[in-house]
């Protein structure tokens, strides 16, 4: 997003393709991340193509998105096969570099993980994941309110308590939980208690 | 915005009214704001209000600016008559409470000080007036690199920051000094200096 005009051109392009309540969250989540970017000393530049980004696959049907995720050569576990939720993560990720231009890996991997996060995730992974959940449209969450100072406070700590909140919730739905959480909340549950 | 719905239509129609690029720059200050009330403990939903609505009369002409302002009882001083830049943010407050129904005080007053600010700013006053300053599409001040991180450090210190700055770069325009912005340097020099 260097010259302005390609700046503008990419917001309304993404406002076309989402519904407006969409749009907006994305708006939400995209100065979030800039915000906890300023905040943390990350690339706001970056921050803000993979907030804009971050949901560019939400409305492909699914079969579609496997196919992208096969043709940007991008593994499908079994669990993910058939699901949405965890495929337009992966689907956005190849959009973003097929359809969008864009080339930076750190932005890319924001937007691959940015349901599931991942053992060692980045500044970035951790900025978008964190601002995903928290941005003022989101309101489900009982632990917002405790999430939301604590991500200016300690990214790591917000990172785990979201993590920890979302397995409680899924395993309290009865439904299945991706591995790839689970695997992200071992490892930050490890490294924050270890601190 | 208590409803969805209402928050849906807020935006639509604030999207409406601004050219593109204004609209973006309107989303910037909506989610750094929030994000800076998530920071420093103040009402998120307030910070989007004020934030949302900041510029809602941003492309009025001067002079129906000034007539929204006599009708909404908002006294004009020779400085600011015929003066764009300072009227939008009183006509903007006026605008809030009657096209748009706000009727908080706090949110009100932010967006009527956004420009100038002014002794003893209310936390959300300086919220609004610091992310219009530092939102990510701002890119034009040179003190951007150091405010945008100090504004998550120590609020008081990033709004004294752009209050200096603000003068300094006036002064080497030639322009006139707007009083108010002046007042609110020296209550905020003062006050932080004696912290």
């Amino acid at each position: 997003m260097a010259k302005d005009s390609d700046r503008l051109s990419l917001y309304k392009e993404l406002e076309k393709q989402l519904k407006y309540s969409r749009f907006l969250h994305t708006m939400g989540v995209t100065f979030t991340a800039t915000s906890l970017a300023m905040r943390y000393g990350a690339d706001t530049k970056k921050a803000e193509l993979a907030g804009l980004l971050h949901d560019c696959a939400k409305y492909i049907p699914v079969d579609e998105m496997e196919r992208i995720c096969e043709e940007g050569k991008l593994e499908i576990s079994s669990f993910e096969r058939g699901n949405s939720a965890l495929l337009h993560s992966k689907a956005g990720s190849v959009l973003a570099r097929t359809k969008y231009g864009v080339t930076d890996k750190e932005v890319l991997d924001a937007i691959r993980y940015h349901t599931t996060g991942r053992p060692g995730m980045t500044l970035l992974d951790k900025i978008v994941f964190v601002a995903d959940y928290m941005e003022p449209g989101r309101e489900e969450a009982p632990d917002l309110a405790e999430v939301r100072p604590l991500a200016f406070q300690d990214l790591d700590q917000a990172l785990l308590r979201i993590l920890s909140d979302t397995l409680v919730y899924l395993n309290g739905t009865g439904k299945k939980i991706d591995p790839m959480t689970q695997r992200t909340w071992e490892f930050y549950e490890k490294m924050v208690r270890h601190d």
